[in-house]
């Protein structure tokens, strides 16, 4: 993580931008996410004029989301940053359950689900199908951890995308997939 | 599905291995797993002397798993046969939760889910993990839709398994994956 003012003004230049996307990230994962403690994130938002969740949740009532080929509740993580057609962010807390007992790691199809939903979410279209994926997994994730995906769109040809997804803890990378989407119907819609 | 007595003395050797392998498996299940009626297998385990679900109940509580690299319920969907170190084969009820909203077209993490967990389950170690995975997905599956997964251990080297898996619906192929799976530590557990 940078530190100094550098850091700070990145780390706030963040902050608002997730914060933009989904209002309903709780300090603890800004915390988890950015690296910092949450006194940190506290002091953040009291500096950047951001109010507390219970005061976002009823301003995030009243929007709308910009995902298109997903209902709401579909993405698998919380939205952190998205600019569909282009690319998107999200992060996933890994809980207990998420994981194998015996060994507290991740079971891969977490990753997989996050990876996969956010490929989707960032698809401009009303109806996007997952085609085929490579996936490789890095470093096992415990639970505990919060993953961050980003996906990006790198590649487009008539009805297929192509999406690229690398999932971070703490900038340490776990996941890396690629999938190609296909979009259906696109012109019937 | 093959039919006539061939078809009927196939059927009701592959209804004894599943009920083997798992004694909770509905005659629903069953039915669509094998093409037929609940008559059918209600009439199959009448002449082939196997209780009916209440009483397999009572008997597999007092058995044990072949599974060793799992718990018991972290497996994705049911078990129907397995031999591990070699294969294994399970069963995945596509329930609506498990489909996007829109058009009903399961999300593909599930059925990342079944196949990657039957990966892990065929093979012999106390911990294994998913190093990398390709899958293709060939057609939409449905909710409803009963989704048989059959896993095959392809290769071995050193630590590291090839597990390739196909999972169909009624005969149709619906996802081809391949898995490498990690196995840690073995000398030391």
């Amino acid at each position: 993580m940078a530190r100094g003012t550098n850091g700070k003004s990145q780390r706030q230049k963040k902050l608002t931008k997730y914060l933009a996307n989904n209002p309903l990230l709780k300090d603890e994962d800004l915390a988890g996410v950015l690296g910092v403690s949450i006194q940190t994130i506290r002091l953040d938002r009291s500096e950047l004029n951001i109010p507390e969740l219970r005061e976002r949740m009823k301003t995030a009532l009243q929007g709308d989301s910009p995902v298109k080929s997903l209902g709401s509740d579909e993405l698998f993580g919380e939205l952190l940053d998205i600019e569909v057609g282009c690319y998107g962010i999200s992060m996933l807390n890994i809980t207990p359950e998420m994981a194998f007992r015996k060994n507290l790691v991740a079971r891969g199809h977490h990753l997989f689900a996050q990876a996969n939903s956010l490929a989707i979410a960032i698809i401009d279209a009303e109806i996007a199908l997952t085609g085929s994926a490579r996936v490789q997994f890095k470093q096992p994730v415990k639970a505990g951890d919060k993953v961050v995906a980003r996906a990006d769109i790198t590649g487009y040809n008539d009805n297929r995308y192509k999406v690229e997804v690398k999932s971070t803890v703490l900038d340490q990378t776990v996941l890396e997939s690629a999938f190609t989407v296909f979009v259906l119907h696109k012109e019937d819609n």
